[in-house]
């Protein structure tokens, strides 16, 4: 699936090219706001925030307080939120998952990146300015000459990372402004009773045949690591949601599309405390965390409210306790003395959920597997029903929900589609809704970018495709966004490489011709668990690839206003079979986990080198290994022979040297003479 | 060249592999020092450091000092330093070019690489400890056991950068030791009057010919990005012995293999102050400085030894200035508030300096062809001379300087050649004496890293060539280390692409068959300045690729105790012709400007793709059109043959499609119907 902003800013900045331009002229078009006219043009999908910018600017002020930033994120900073922590989208009308909100008594501004500056325009009222960056430095110089000397700027601190904190720390540094945290939220406050509640659903326990290892095992693996680390750490924090889920075996509804609850971890050396609403916990769950009572593996429930009190009074004793800073935020981190802490960019336990254990590698493989049939049989009824006008987005993604539903395991989708036809598709972050949706036909391509939860896997798979005659461009950039995807799956890399440092692969074919995409290239993903799963990727802030780790790889084109490709496979990383071997580990590659056939329509075979046509058709002979008993498990004839059409091996003989040596005929003569005497001997 | 060892580091951390194992059980060998007999074999070429550690332990005495940090660089940060600035190596014995030691009362220990712990085991006494690796944190811990709470720590606040700085006090921190900067340096107390005086040769002009622009257009360049900057610096500070010559135009030769003299700058929007001994300028020289006098083109020379007062008094006034952190010591950095620092990475003029204008470019260019015809003279005298026995790695090495001074405008090597042949090439760092030269043989592989400063540029350029029957292992080796210079040098890039995310390209082809190299990619390399010219290459500190930017590209392998191989060239960013234009600059790609043909002996033609083979021959028709004439205009006919046989472009027919498909006969014959349908056509 598509990457969220901080991902994306990085990439924009390291190559240079923003994927989305400014809107147009607002005054041409209906669907933005025009602030420049009298009265102001706010179209119907604009909010009204007068009166709660008004109620804000009340508690600001009985609190003391010029300016207040409110972040898109949630005390566990995690990527998607619940409605009740939906701060900044109650307070701007702004529902684009990054964004930061300023408030002052006189001004409010949103910031956020260029995928959702069109969105923005679309949802804010005339209250808010709209800057379209989303560095804090500039959140600072804005601040600053917003709110005179002497001013206070305020913060919920338990809503941004330590990294944040110091970053805006240090943009108001020597200003003259005070940056003062209140662990009182005051949007909150004014958001009143019409905040929705605390989540009540049950949080439940994985049954053993879905989970990889006891969490009994899994602590004792995070515990040994604490004792043999230099620093001999007497305890782990976990702040990320996903941390406390892998490491129990549990899960539960709180979060749309990631099966997690509100939860803090603290784990010591000799006790487990879990900060949960321990009444939603099932009778299961709660034997499952009280079998060793007492003991060291005997887990304690406490208030989620109370982690904070806890923390601090445990800080108070001879302790070291180590974090990850990535998911920490302020409020947490700033109650431990700075001698006790054990500060890492991932806590052990996010950099273990990482790495995959054979069986969690295999409940992975096979819900890729089911998956893929839905996928298939979504394919398949696109290419009936398109021709007949039926199907736009908004269905489609309905439709491909219902597909994946149907599966064994299934637990719902991993992430809002993304069902995109001919323009939309190169707006980076589009999804279709039931308002406006855009008629899928066969003289446009079409995108879907989507992922199921499965009780034994998370899956994510794009799929870019053409029914009817696509231009040559759309075939050359299909084709070498194709190629760069082969040109990573099947790269052989050192142990402990970056994922930075081999992403380029996956940009090369579509660089020789001076094409690229504004993205990042992948992501890891969860057992069950989150759809972009951190730090596995090819970001600058990615840890090294290793083996059992799964990435997802997505090169793209976007051909602005007029069409969008892109292709994405999950990949395990797994040992290479090379013929020599340096260094004492072996060296590693990609073992593609997706299995589901490209669009034969798009692919011009003569771009392709012979490496890149084995490949594959040694990928199409895996789907057809693995899916095609699966399609005829379930009985769907009509999809195992579409899938058998699909992966008909390609022929060697169409390969890039025929048409590159066809350009030039000089060199064609050698090579086949080569090749004649080479059969004639 | 072979990079320094801050990139090497990386490099061995990046990609998880040393180059180099710790030396075999000392009792085994005479080369080496064995301090557990009693008493001690010191080897003939260790240094008896006692009297010197007496006299140093005098001066801490004196000082109240603990222990003593003495780095191996000078206040400039310079990677090669003058005999007077070498106070590790009179301290120590070890002359490598980068280590660090600390001195207690009782103690002493030598930090260092893999690339140095043989020599450093070669030329250490028992009075010093080896301490394999140069992370600071080590250095810390070290320092923290041999010296009690309340102890003090000191070093020369000129020898170190801030960041190196920050490191150390981080080390130490909340320890109970303080760390002490001492302005007087204590080794140079030590050391007294057998230090070697400050050089007194002459500071000359460039003449205009050899020089890109004026100083005067260069100052102005720097003058308008202060008052373009948001900051609005009022002044630039000049710390890299480089940077004062590139901007004044000027040359010294108080370095060895690089002509700069000890300087500092402080250039402010109203004034010019040249911080050098003005006596051993040139008339000439004094001349172009004080030709706009009086006026804000002005240089006003002051005494080398007055920058940091000047520095201090002019940062009492209202100013801001801007300076980079990488080439400014702690001694200078610590005289400017805080509030008034603007901090880059690297300087404004670091950065000019890198992107070479035009007629920059023509200079480098053409001084690669002069270089190139020295290579090739040398390489036909192996050629001729190898095969009597009558070369060693010494006599070589000092031949290729000869070829190289006898060509227009030379200046010397750019430093010290890397002559190895045989195990020794596999030493990362080898460089032969006449004391230890191996003599090359038919039978092995030689390699040659050298280069020249020429008054119009510098060269650095590694060939590796075998006149023999090379072993199925080197040929494949020396194959993919070529197809990865290839590789990298064919990429097509866009803007703003950073060096490390491409420099994967050159390792991929020797990744494939589990191979690799444990050293950086590339270098930035100046014009009759520096060999290593940051921040230009492929490391994770260096700019992104601009073009007009030089580079090395010098993928290599190494088989320990056996051989090794590299393949370097310097290449120019140039901006690509690509089919298509996306964003609205042009795409980028590399020109290789060093000119000598590779060692065809040592080719498996059957491994290239048809592309690759393409590229080779279009390099080597740029070879014969550019090295050709110029070895007709110096009468080297000999040559002049050789070049023409070496050149002969290679046969398309061979390239990887063939090797490739042959091992798979069934995919040959589509393909080759295929072509003949193409031909009958």
């Amino acid at each position: 699936m598509h990457l969220p902003q901080w991902i994306a800013a990085w990439v924009l900045l390291l190559h240079g090219c923003a994927a989305d331009q400014p809107p147009q002229a607002a005054s041409t078009r209906t669907d933005v706001r025009n602030c420049s006219t009298d009265p102001p043009y706010l179209p119907p999908t604009a909010t009204n925030t007068t009166a709660r910018l008004a109620a804000l600017r009340g508690t600001m002020q009985a609190h003391g307080i010029h300016a207040y930033i409110v972040p898109s994120t949630d005390a566990h900073l995690s990527e998607y939120i619940a409605e009740r922590d939906s701060r900044l989208g109650w307070l701007t009308g702004f529902t684009g998952s990054a964004g930061t909100g300023v408030v002052t008594q006189d001004k409010a501004a949103l910031w956020t990146d260029s995928r959702y500056w069109t969105q923005a325009e679309r949802q804010l009222d005339c209250n808010w300015e709209l800057q379209r960056t989303t560095w804090i430095e500039s959140i600072g110089l804005w601040i600053v000459e917003a709110v005179p000397v002497g001013g206070n700027i305020s913060l919920d601190p338990f809503l941004f990372s330590i990294d944040t904190w110091n970053s805006y720390s240090q943009a108001l540094h020597s200003s003259g402004r005070t940056l003062l945290p209140i662990e009182t939220n005051l949007v909150d406050q004014a958001w009143g009773d019409q905040r929705p509640p605390p989540p009540s659903s049950e949080i439940y326990s994985l049954p053993a045949a879905f989970t990889g290892s006891s969490w009994q095992e899994k602590v004792a693996g995070i515990r040994q690591q604490m004792e043999q680390h230099v620093r001999q750490p007497t305890a782990v924090l976990l702040s990320g949601l996903e941390e406390t889920a892998w490491l129990f075996n549990l899960r539960g509804d709180d979060i749309p599309y990631t099966p997690v609850f509100y939860s803090y971890t603290l784990l010591t050396n000799t006790s487990i405390s879990l900060f949960v609403d321990k009444l939603r916990l099932t009778a299961a769950a709660q034997l499952s965390l009280w079998a060793d009572c007492p003991g060291p593996l005997c887990v304690e429930l406490q208030d989620y409210g109370q982690a904070r009190d806890h923390l601090r009074l445990y800080a108070h004793g001879n302790v070291t306790i180590w974090l990850g800073t990535q998911y920490t935020t302020y409020g947490l981190y700033g109650v431990i003395p700075q001698e006790k802490l054990l500060e890492d960019s991932y806590s052990p336990v996010m950099l273990a959920k990482a790495v995959k254990n054979v069986k969690e590698q295999e409940m992975l493989r096979a819900a890729h597997v089911r998956d893929a049939v839905a996928v298939i049989q979504y394919l398949l009824w696109l290419e009936k029903m398109v021709p007949q006008g039926q199907v736009d987005e908004f269905s489609g993604a309905q439709h491909i929900d219902t597909l994946r539903q149907a599966q064994e395991h299934s637990h719902g989708p991993s992430f809002q589609s993304i069902s995109a036809s001919g323009l939309n598709a190169a707006l980076a972050h589009y999804s279709p809704s039931n308002r406006s949706s855009r008629k899928l036909s066969v003289d446009e391509m079409y995108l879907l970018d989507s992922g199921g939860q499965y009780l034994d896997g998370t899956t994510d798979i794009t799929r870019t495709v053409h029914w009817g005659v696509p231009t040559p461009l759309q075939k050359e950039a299909y084709t070498r966004v194709l190629m760069g995807n082969i040109d990573l799956s099947r790269l052989v890399f050192p142990p402990n490489t970056a994922g930075r440092v081999v992403e380029s692969f996956a940009r090369r074919a579509l660089w020789d011709v001076g094409l690229n995409y504004g993205h990042g290239t992948g992501h890891g993903i969860g057992n069950f668990l989150s759809v972009h799963e951190w730090p596995v990727g090819f970001q600058s802030n990615n840890v090294p690839l290793t083996a059992g780790m799964f990435t997802s790889i997505e090169p793209g084109y976007y051909q602005d206003g007029e069409f969008g490709i892109r292709i994405e496979d999950v990949a395990l990383v797994v040992e290479a079979h090379t013929k020599h071997q340096s260094g004492e580990e072996p060296f590693l590659t990609f073992e593609v986990v997706s299995l589901v056939p490209y669009d034969r329509n798009l692919i011009d075979l003569s771009l392709l080198s012979p490496e890149q046509i084995r490949y594959l058709n040694t990928y199409y002979e895996t789907i057809r290994a693995r899916v095609g008993p699966e399609l005829q498990r379930q009985q769907l004839e009509e999809e195992y022979h579409w899938l058998q059409r699909s992966t008909e091996p390609f022929p060697l003989g169409s390969a890039a040297t025929t048409a590159t040596a066809t350009t030039g005929m000089l060199a064609l003569t050698p090579f086949l003479s080569t090749l004649l005497i080479g059969l004639q001997a």
